[in-house]
Formats: C-alpha cells, sequence, structure tokens
C-alpha cells in the first residue's frame, strides 16, 4: 500500500496495452485500488458484475471496463474486452515486482561449489549447499534452504524460508512462497508382516519455467522417476503434490487441494480449492473441478465436474442425510412400486 | 510437564476468581492435571460430562465442577458454571505465559532502522528488515522473518519460524505458532490466451488484538485492499485464509479449512475443522458450520448448518453411492408413481 | 538420481534377502528404475498389474516380480511373494539413507547445556534450547529449532526447517520433514460471555520409535496429558494431528487428513488422505478409511469404511445434488405410495 514512485498517463498506458480510451488522456495514475477505495491518482477495474453497482460511484481517476459497461461511469475509462487482465498488466507497470540486489547476505551459508550468478541476491540466514546453481537475477529469500545439486533458472523469486530437498530444480521466472518444500520424500511404504518399511524416494521434483507456488504446499519427489510440474503451471497454498504426479502446463488449482501419488493431469485444467485427487488417476487436458469434489477415477473428457454434498441447516441435513444410507433401498423399493403398480393396471385392463 | 514453582491455596484461588468452595481452603494446588491422571497437588476439572465417571475416581488434590456435579466426588471442589473456563484461569495462573527476555540475539540480524522496543525478544537467527517495529513485551521467536515495514504491537509471541511479509501488521497480545506464513501474495492470475498473467497483490493482511494464529496456517494479503482478521479472533492450524477475507471478531475456526478469496464472515462464528467456503460468500454473524462442510452460498440467518456425506462400511456406501447419481431419476419416478397411483384411484372410485 | 557407487551382484541380493533367481547370477546392479524408464545396470519391479505390460518391454538389467508374473519376461529376475518389499530393500542397499556427518555447524546456536551425542550432526543455522538432549547419529537439519527440554533419540533424521517446542520428545530411528512443527498448542479456548479464553496447554507431544512424519505436517501438544503416536506410524504430509490425539502403533496416515481433539486411533490402520476425524471419536485396530471420508462417530469393528460424495459432470451433479435436500421427504413419498398401493391392492382382492 505504499505509494508507487511510478506515474502514468492513461496515454501511455493505452500506447503500452491498448484499448479504447474514453476521457482526458493527461490524466495521470500512479497506483491501483478497487472501485470501492481508490483514492486520488488511483485506477480501478470492474471484471465482476457483482461490483456494477460501485462503478458509479467510484472516486478512481480512472476505470478499465468491459465494452458492456462503457456507459457505466463518468470517469475516464479504458474500454477493453479482458478488464482483470489489463487491470494485471497496469498493476505491474506501477508496482514492479521486486529485483535482485546482487550479493550473498554475510550470514548466508553458501558452500564452496555453490554456483551462484553474480546478479543473484541470496538473503540473510539461508544456506546454499553443495553442488547448488542459482541463476542470474534470482533471489533467494531469508532463511531457505536449498540442498546439494538444487538447480534454480534465471529471474526466479524465492520467499523467506523455503526449502528444496536435494536435486530438484526450477526453470525461469519461478516464484516460490514462504513455507514450500519441494521434495520431501514420498510416502512409500511397504508392509512386512507387522511393520512398515520405507521405500526410498530417489526421483526429483522438476518445475518448469513461469510456474508459481503458494505458501506452505509440498511437492514430494518421486519414489524412482520425478515428480514434474510443466511450464506455467499456478498453485496456490497449502496444496499437496505426492510423488510422481505430473501437472501439465497452465493448469492452475486453488488451495489446500491434495493430489495422490502418479496423478497425471493435463493442460489448462482448473481445479479448485480443496480437492482430492486418488492415486494413479488420469485427467485429460482443459478439465475443470469444483471445489471440495473428490476424484476417484479417471477423467478423459474436458468439462466441469463436480461432487459436493450441498449443505443446508443442520436440522434438516440430519433428516435428509439418514436417507443416504437407504438410498439403495430407496431405489429398490421405487422399482418394485413401479413393478407392483404395472401389474396393477395391467390387471385392470 | 514440568512441575510450576507456584502454588496458591483454594481459599486464593475463590478468592481470585470466585465460585462456591466446598473442601478444605488450606488445600494447595501448584499444577493441573486430568481427572484420570492428576496426582497429588494437582486440580482437575469436569466439563464434559463423557468423563463424569472419571470423578468419582480422581486423586487429584481438587477439582473444578459444574453445579450439577457438585455431589459426584468427596474431594475438595470448587464449584462453578463454567468450569472449563475456571479451569483456563486456574492453569494461566499456574503456569504462566511465557515472558520476554529483553534484547537481540546476537545472531539476529536486524536492519538500522527497524524500531525494536528494548523490552521485546528478537530470537536466534530471526531476520527483522527495514522499517520494521516490534512493540515492548513482544517475543520473536528464533528464525522467524519480518519483512519490510512490518508492524507487531506490544505483548505479542512469535514462535519459532513465522514469517510475515511486507507491510503486514499484527495488534497487541496476538500469539503466531510456527510455520504461519502472513502476506503471501493471493491466488491472483488472470488468462491471457494461452498462459496465465500474475495479478500484482499490493494489499496487505492486517491483524487484530489478541488474536491466535495455529501452526503452518496461512493469511495471504489482499490483491488491492487487505485482508482482515479482527480482534479476538481464533484460528487452528493448517487453516487457510485468501486475499481480501475478512474475518469479523471473536470468530474461532477449526483446523484445515479453507477460505477463498473475498469471503465475509460475521463475528462469534464457530467454523469446524476441514470446512470449505467458496469465493465471495458472506456469513452473518453466530453461524456455526460443522466440520468438512462445503459452503458453496451466502448464509444471512445465524443458527448451525452442515453438509457432511454419511460415512459407512465400505460395501453399503458402494451401494448407496451408486444411487446418488440417480437421484434426479429417482424423484421422477416418485413423481410418476404419484401420479399414476392418483389416476389409478380416481378411475376407480 | 545421481549414480550410486556401489553395485550387487543378483547372486549376493539373493543371498542377502532370499527369493528365487532367474537367469545369471552374475548380473550387476548398481541403481533401481521403473520398468519404464530403467537403463543399464538398473533393477525394476512389478507390483501394481495396472503396469503389466511394461514387463515384456523393460530394459532393466533385472526385475523383482510376483510369481503370477514369472513368466512374464525374460530378463532376469528374482521371484518373490511381495515384490515391492523387496524392492524396498533392494533400494535401500543401493542407496543407504544419509548418515550424520558428526559435529555442530558454526553457525549452529546451541546452548550451553544441551546434551548433543558426539556422533549426531547439527546443520547451519540450527537452534538448539537450553535442556535439549540429541542421541547419537541424529541429524539435525539446518534451520531446525528445538526448543528447552526437547529430546531426541538416536540415529532419528530431521531435515531442514523442522520446529519442536519445548518438552517434546521423539524415539529412535524417527524421520521429520521440512516444515513440520511438533508441539505447537492445541486449539483449547473457553468462552468467556463475549470473547475467547486461551487455555495453557501444558501436555507435551511423544513420538515413538520408527515414526516418519511428512512435510508440513503439524501435531499439537496435549492439552494437559501429552498427544502420543506410537512406534511405527507412518504419517504423509500436510496433516493435522489435535491435541491429545493417540495414534496406535503401525498405523499409516495419507496426506492432509485432520483429526481433531482427544481421538484414538488404534493399531495398523489405514486412513486415506483428506480424511476429516471429529473430536473424541475411538477407532479401533485395523480400521481402514477411504480417501475424503468425514468420520463423525467412533468405529469399534474393523474394516474398510468410506464416504465420498460420487463426482460427475456438473450439470448431473446440479440435477442429483439438488435431490439431497428432498430425501427426508422423497423417503416419505415412497413409504406413503407403498401404503396406497397396498391399500389399494388389498381391496381389490
Amino acid at each position: 500500500m505504499n505509494g508507487s514512485p511510478v506515474s502514468y498517463s492513461l496515454r501511455e498506458i493505452v500506447d503500452l496495452y491498448g484499448g479504447e480510451l474514453v476521457g482526458d488522456p493527461q490524466i495521470r495514475v500512479s497506483r491501483v485500488g478497487t472501485l470501492e477505495n481508490a483514492g486520488e491518482g488511483s485506477i480501478a477495474f470492474l471484471a465482476n458484475p457483482r461490483y456494477l453497482r460501485q462503478l458509479s460511484d467510484t472516486k478512481a481517476a480512472a476505470v478499465i471496463v468491459a465494452p458492456a459497461s462503457r456507459e457505466g461511469t463518468r470517469a475516464a475509462r479504458i474500454v477493453h474486452d479482458n478488464p482483470y487482465l489489463y487491470f494485471a498488466r497496469v498493476s505491474a507497470l506501477l508496482r514492479p515486482a521486486p529485483r535482485a540486489r546482487p550479493g550473498v547476505h554475510p550470514s548466508a551459508i553458501v558452500a564452496g561449489d555453490a554456483q551462484v550468478d553474480p546478479s543473484a541476491e541470496i538473503g540473510a540466514q539461508s544456506c546454499i549447499a553443495a553442488g547448488v546453481r542459482v541463476g542470474g537475477g534470482t533471489i533467494v529469500g531469508p532463511g531457505s534452504r536449498l540442498a546439494e545439486n538444487v538447480h534454480i533458472g534465471r529471474d526466479c523469486l524465492l520467499h523467506a524460508g523455503v526449502t528444496m530437498y536435494s536435486d530438484c530444480t526450477l526453470g525461469d521466472r519461478v516464484i516460490v512462497h514462504s513455507g514450500v518444500v519441494i521434495g520431501a520424500d514420498g510416502f512409500g511404504i511397504a508392509f512386512d508382516e507387522d511393520h512398515w518399511v520405507k521405500v526410498p524416494q530417489i526421483g526429483r521434483v522438476r518445475v518448469g519455467d513461469d510456474v508459481e507456488i503458494g505458501a506452505n504446499t509440498t511437492i514430494d519427489r518421486g519414489a524412482i522417476d520425478d515428480t514434474v510440474i510443466e511450464e506455467g503451471v499456478k498453485l496456490d497454498n497449502q496444496i499437496q503434490i505426492a510423488h510422481n504426479v505430473r501437472i501439465g502446463a497452465h493448469t492452475a488449482i486453488a488451495a489446500c487441494t491434495g493430489i495422490a501419488g502418479s496423478v497425471q493431469i493435463g493442460r489448462y485444467c482448473r481445479i479448485g480449492g480443496a480437492v482430492g485427487i486418488a492415486g494413479h488417476v488420469n485427467i485429460c487436458d482443459r478439465v475443470e473441478i469444483s471445489g471440495h469434489t473428490s476424484i476417484t477415477k479417471s477423467i478423459d473428457q474436458p468439462g466441469v465436474y463436480s461432487g459436493v454434498y450441498p449443505f443446508e441447516p443442520n436440522r434438516q441435513w440430519r433428516r435428509n442425510a439418514a436417507q443416504v444410507r437407504h438410498l439403495a433401498e430407496i431405489a429398490r423399493r421405487v422399482s418394485a412400486l413401479e413393478g407392483e403398480l404395472a401389474e396393477l393396471t395391467r390387471s385392470r385392463s
């Protein structure tokens, strides 16, 4: 919420990103805001029709709107087919991502043979083990721990307190949030009469370019082959990805979802929050899964899939849920009724 | 489980916190215990009727009971309407919360312009960035990381390994457990033809007074405006709170619950574990939600809400669950049967 | 995925672990591989019939198979009743677990009275508080934090960034993955008219021998008595175990499962991912629970239990889920139909 030191005129913005400008092109904006709370020098947007009524009242200096809302305000505006995407660009323009301050903090522990690009930033209290490579422009946040032979590409941003186990790799421009653990052992155990025996987990995790990984998400290393997160995948917080999962490029997954071992997810999927996906399931490209759904078998057709038990006041829920345990019996009774009624009708005629 | 160095007589305790004392007021207690395992010098309590039978057998020196259980034991006892609350106070009396040992550990990295109150304790290996303020009596545990301009009030307790991103704030007397991440980016992405574009997350997280946040919980910063946790909110472990959520004062949320973006939760709500709340939902004051329920639309009436699929032995579950996919058809068939039967009855009379 | 420096002949392996050897006993293997991707010098296995067709095509130097698949390949093979268990042993032979490099890293902070066995390894940037004991051969990973009076047995492996609160204990040969928090406060709060009062959590967490705890899992300390994880328990990632839970020996729990306060789980249970278990529930030995099931009451018979709402294409789900809220009414209507039909039939005869 700090004021940004840069400002741009609407003219400059439209020159950069296109769209139709309605209003004074000299108006300058230096920050983004919501329709509701935007103040002087702010640019806001309307993407969700839920907030349409706020458009006419906004105090924003300018707004980004879809063609359908072109006349919904008297404020200066940029009209564009995808106001949210347009806003993302303007916001990044006004508030550029942090850039590496090259160098290794004196409190960091860096192994002698680690290869840290001179333009990378290694934060305080971090540990960089033998054989690690860190690419140019990459930031490794304070208190992060990179184990042996971790390779990280260029222009990545690891926030504070990220942990990577040995041999795991990140591509370029990957963002990893605090508390993320990449490469812990998969849950491989074999039962031996009266106790479990650990199955060594010797695969790696390979993360592609332009992936973002949310806070406290965990991605386990493969049991033998690797766990793979393809380029452009976006993972929210507290997601669990088990060993040997492959997530296809540009798939986005919301928080708290758990994906069991050896699951294959296609490209351009959109998976809601708190979804569970059972082991060895395959999901094809362009599948959308509603939040809290449990996926217990493979999906081979694009589309939207759901499986959420509806909530209701507790008293009604009790009555209805009690019948769930009688569903097979109810179905049988309905069939029997149909049979008897047909018999009765037939005998009557 | 260390013996506590302090002890109090029952007389002293009743003088402090009220309640009716039955038995020898000179009995001294120095620790708390369960009815089942309490030993000499221990005080126990009975709040859950499930454990009633343990009351008569307890070896505790004294017990705290509700009026209804007044005669359930021959031990010395304090009778009070809310034995659990009473116990909480006695326990805090016998085992006071840790107090700050003022000073900055020599291994901590503290920015030159950070303002750390002299009575605060900054733990080993912690990182305190530029512009941070830490109030009097606050403890920042070892290995914690406070990014630029974080503001923390008085008498807070951050356990080891807490991460706060830039510009986030805590009120007074806030307790934050290990592994918590406050202020990571919300999951804001806009789709551009064939890939996702990150939407900068520039809001903050603001946490009110007397909030407690459980281990490995994550609270994302707002996209534009702030994410807000009001005073007295109690959050258990591994909760995910997305960008721009607002949680009303004195609401308590159990572990593993996920709350999607822009959700508004009222005051004095009680939300069970592993609940999922969909984006943009509003929940009014004093709503109680059963564990594992998925809340997919707003709730505007106080009360208890539930939506849990009942479990049963797998064989029965298979049979019943198979019919869930035929529910609409079953309902139709029942309507048809009713129609046919009515027709038959009518034609018959 | 580094080549292992050791190699063994099939003869040597069969001498160590038994099984029938078919093929050249002089063949040497130095690494494990999957049937699909194994190369020269690799040994693979077939345990899941799903991958049977890969058996005939594999380029592995040798394979481990069950008697039923003895003739499914011409490669050298070891025939054993439990190929997965056999593979686990061979894999551990070829890739032994890391051994402690004795000593305390100079950047670690170790309290004067901590008792660290000289054969233990204390990683960089770790914090070992007063009264801590670390047994022989144990590795404490970089950035880990052990609070006052933590006791850890022999030959444990704590990966980077583990946090243990005061007074908690680990047995021998325990593996703890990154981001784990052991001993944070349980969620104990008592309501006092208009706000919550914290109930001090003074129990410990006691973890038995040969337990493994996955990344970012949290285990809360007991409120008064202890939370107990018995020997041989295997916990996957992001599991939440609340105060005063007891988990019986050799029980295995998959990722994202949440277990509420005072739950008792028996021995040799197998609990799927994202399961929720409500407070105070007791589960007997040898219970298996399907992923995503919500357990709301005690189970006193061994067996498999499930409670998952089936997923389907969103359009069908909407139609069927809408009827869930009418189940009690549907059941009533079916009963009414049965009554009317019986009446009709009776009056007709």
